[in-house]
């Protein structure tokens, strides 16, 4: 994995870093790397998160799902950092004969048309939440459950769990025997991508776990105390220091359809760490090439307040786009759909430097299962920076609290006064 | 169509709108909607998309795709504009029997998988651009043509066309005779939803795209030159005097995920309608419940440069969450997944309140065609309200063309000097 942080530098863009600035923080980096260095080396709440590649266990992964290996679909029910990193991991790594789904919202309609197209008595379900209390996943895990009762399909033979230590899902897997895998401990849900929360549904489908962990291992060992030598370091210093200069927005850009997901789990994983005390630059998920023709204009003459991220893979396969014999279009016949994706990530690229806007190339030597290891690990290290660097607590989300109660409170879950709120709103109203 | 602005006060939020500030914006909205009018009437560029819902011709669609109708499939081949808005509707409108797909990007893998996914002799493809070259749109074209003359299947048979009156995609369809329709004039493509561009793969799945339109019609027909008397013009309103006040950010946040693809729309028609001359309010895509646990923390406790959008159907079937033993868990048995939904989207919008962020509810009666013909129209005035009130040229999209010109040149289409400087990019590397 390669960082290019030249279109983000003061003699581009601007908002940009000027050379002096980027000594300065390269120190901040090196107090910052040693923060960071002794939380992992003490297994520190968050910091924890930093060792999984080399404290997952791949084989026993594989040897909880080994029941479940001929399952024709696995069904993910989570929500946020239970559900992202398993769907980007598993969309990485490209289609499989047992295809993903996520349940990871409470929409009525959806969670019936998703139980509708799966075939429940060879779906593998895997459950996941810490607690063992998040509503929307222990709601949806319930009406699974049902679905497949009413189907004639023992649920207890096509469950595997993952969850904390202890609370009603450990216990229910007690109970009935089921598999059971634990949220490593330390670990908030948004950096546990690499561990089972993340890894067991690509596990199920077969793929090679324990390369995305390798993949990990090696963004980890990259890791030191100068953000010239470290891609995730450089990566979160540029995207701090251009933040402190006005780009509040940074726009994840992958130019691959299978990092469509990864966007989602960024934008998680900066705005859930980030996000507080009135700071955060706010993620924007976008896609290339297809967003160019939806935000770039935006992003190259709106308001100089982003930092566009350009991810893509070196090395991919090709489709030859035939030839046609009109005039207008000659120039893309023999070429490759590739070709043409790489021509527009550079033009992008060139074309918001051109307007001065900062931008960061990160490129992949392969979009496989090292690779999205190596990413995911990185982005998770540079997000720890960037929150060293502002001083926030990055491992807690104390601010979706109010909402839980409030909405617990609703449905008559216990007196909380956040309910009693929500029967006060003012309104104006226009009809 | 209902919206309410209550949360957007100064009396709640900060940012926040005074009274007197709204009174002083509604004498503004007067003006603007006098130019909208008269805009309107005289069919001027732009402003005509505003009438789109007199001038679509429900019947002309359906005897066009009349040939198609017993297709299994759908494949929209278009990017931007010419995509987000077929599948805004397609998705909004609930499952068919008729899958709807969108190649979008030029990806070749997912270009590849795609194709391999869909039954190619009963799939209706549905090519659109208004100029007939666009390069995404075109390459995809022809490699799709060329995987049904492979699979034996006569292309000419399976395809129709939606582009300008001329160009070379109405000179394919004048020489093999496909149906064909046209981009409504003076329509820019995010504005063309409720035309053909945005019509045909409903109308191919048997929706009801008459219904479509007359929710544009109501919506039309709201129109007024006060923000108290027309939903519309208030969301624009509130928006716009909510990022002059530091809300630079707009996260819509449908709770519906047959609404996710509306919020990709949103972001398209907000972000190059008014990214321009250094403003524009930059939208951000999320979808209730799932990002409150991914986006709310940032949302709430982040910097003060958000609006919060929050859009639900008030009338939709549930699903009943199973009783269960679980203490914890206890509250949730026999409520259902909507009611909880529901519960969090109360409780979500009550806890921005709580921080003092602003958000905006907006209620449909229902998800329906009726439904969603009325939030496009009233979004696609609300924005051409907000750019009335910026000043800017709301209906071209300039910045976009820098890069267009280079990408052609990379690929051998031409002498374009843009493409130089792709070549010069300024690097700092960091591997």
């Amino acid at each position: 994995m390669q960082v290019d942080i030249g279109n983000a530098l003061a003699a581009v863009a601007d908002p940009g870093v000027g050379e002096t600035a980027l000594d300065t923080l390269d120190d901040r980096v090196a107090t910052a790397h040693d923060r960071i260095d002794r939380g992992m080396a003490e297994g520190e709440f968050g910091y924890a998160a930093l060792t999984l590649p080399e404290r997952t266990e791949a084989d026993a992964i594989e040897s909880a799902v080994a029941p479940l290996a001929d399952s024709d679909a696995v069904l993910t029910v989570g929500i946020g950092g239970s559900a992202l990193g398993a769907a980007t991991i598993s969309t990485a790594l490209g289609p499989s004969d047992t295809t993903h789904r996520v349940l990871d919202n409470v929409d009525p309609e959806a969670v019936s048309e998703t139980l509708a197209d799966l075939p429940l008595d060879s779906t593998a379900v895997h459950v996941v939440s810490r607690s063992g209390t998040t509503a929307e996943t222990l709601s949806n895990f319930l009406v699974v459950r049902d679905a497949m009762a009413e189907a004639g399909v023992d649920w207890t033979e096509r469950t595997i769990v993952t969850t904390g230590e202890d609370g009603p899902l450990r216990a229910l897997a007690d109970e009935h025997d089921l598999p059971a895998l634990t949220v490593p401990e330390g670990v908030p849900g948004r950096f546990s991508a690499l561990s089972a929360v993340g890894l067991v549904p690509a596990a199920i489908q077969g793929h090679d776990i324990g390369a995305v962990l390798d993949g990990g291992q090696a963004a980890m060992e990259s890791l030191s105390p100068s953000l010239f030598d470290c891609p995730a370091y450089a990566y979160g210093a540029i995207a701090y220091a251009l933040d402190q200069r006005g780009a509040s927005v940074n726009a994840m850009m992958p130019y691959a359809e299978r990092l469509e997901p990864f966007a989602e789990w960024f934008a998680q994983l900066w705005a859930e760490s980030l996000g507080k005390d009135g700071l955060g630059q706010t993620p924007a998920r976008a896609l290339g090439a297809t967003d160019q023709h939806s935000q770039l204009q935006l992003y190259r003459a709106g308001p100089r307040d982003k930092l566009v991220t350009l991810v893509r893979e070196t090395d991919r396969e090709d489709r030859t786009i035939p030839e046609t014999d009109v005039a207008d279009l000659a120039y893309l016949g023999g070429t490759g759909l590739g070709e043409l994706l790489d021509a527009e990530f550079e033009a992008t690229e060139a074309s918001l430097a051109a307007a001065g806007r900062p931008n960061v190339r990160i490129e992949l030597d392969a979009l496989d299962a090292r690779g999205i290891g190596e990413l995911l690990y990185a982005m998770e290290a540079a997000c720890v920076l960037v929150g060293e660097l502002y001083g926030v607590e990055t491992f807690n989300q104390p601010a979706v609290e109010w909402g839980k109660r409030a909405a617990r409170g609703l449905l008559g879950g216990g007196d909380f006064e956040e309910a009693d709120a929500v029967e006060e709103k003012e309104r104006l109203l226009i009809e």
